[in-house]
């Protein structure tokens, strides 16, 4: 049995104060946060300069599948905060956010293990229940970082399914994160002289 | 476009304080919550009795697994706490809850349209991240909800696609809620006469 993995955003400064948000599918540990990047890693090197990190809980889909997606529509930015207890940023719409200072750090070649101690907890909106097009969003999120390895009708077949959910519950947010999935599925087959 | 949903767990109590606890999928409209339950429905009955509803915001997939389960695997009970505002029940384990008054009842033959009033809000704990397990299980308890509607061969191929996502990030709660939609599909076909 795997541990529970929590999707999530991860945020970090670099030693010059530049922001850099990542999603991160975290652990919790006997009460810290475990995070496992792969090399190579903007959000491991601001860590390891600056020691600390941001944990933002948030259902804006868009944060997620516009990471996925920047590949081939760009990269988006997202309205930040500054946070209490370090020069950090947090998540201007998170629910909630953690800041973390860096505990252990286990180095591997290609995937390095680093536990963060809670500093300061902060809750800032109540969760407004499960939506299942956030969770299609996710869901789709998840095959577009996998478009190079994936069939295209996997992935069709796939999308199709994930789209009855979007159909029956999804807000202006999840409309729009679902309709960058959809194009860069579509530029990723241009590119790759995939018919549509 | 329809509106956002939220699958979420509303409790009510009848007139002699008996509670009733039913996931709800709910929509939020100028700042109320509203309902739309199918008759019969012991929520709009009690709902009509006392004037007041419990929303609860929770993570724990096994109030929504077990309720559909119920019909095949029994009714499950759930901790409850008394809310604040008045003589109502809320889930012990809610993320946050929402203490709500009747404010419009629209009457219909098969699904009225109920609209309540926030009288109370509280959080009790911070949203932890999305878990993709989580959303497995509430896209399996939908499919449950169906079974009788859906082919067999549906439900297994979708039930498979949804394992994936169980295997790799669920947790125990969502590995107990996970396993009783698994057993509910089975005793259904035992009944039903179906080959598993």
């Amino acid at each position: 049995m795997n541990d529970q993995i929590f999707e999530t955003v991860v945020t970090t400064v670099a030693a010059d104060g530049t922001p850099h948000i990542a999603p991160f599918g975290v652990r919790y540990r006997d009460g810290h946060v475990v995070l496992m990047p792969f090399k190579p890693s903007a959000t491991l090197d601001n860590l390891r300069t600056t020691r600390h990190a941001v944990l933002n809980l948030t259902t804006d889909t868009r944060v997620f599948a516009g990471a996925v997606c920047a590949r081939w529509l760009g990269a988006r930015s997202w309205p930040l905060l500054p946070v209490q207890s370090f020069a950090g940023q947090r998540l201007a719409n998170a629910l909630a956010h953690s800041e973390l200072a860096l505990l252990h750090d286990n180095d591997h070649a290609e995937r390095p293990t680093l536990t963060l101690r809670r500093v300061l907890d902060l809750t800032h909106a109540p969760f407004p229940g499960f939506n299942r097009a956030q969770a299609a969003v996710i869901e789709g999120a998840v095959l577009v970082s996998r478009l190079q390895m994936l069939a295209p009708g996997k992935i069709d077949t796939e999308m199709d399914y994930l789209q009855i959910a979007i159909d029956k519950t999804a807000g202006p947010e999840e409309h729009e994160a679902w309709g960058w999935l959809r194009e860069a599925v579509a530029r990723q087959r241009v590119q790759a002289g995939v018919g549509a």
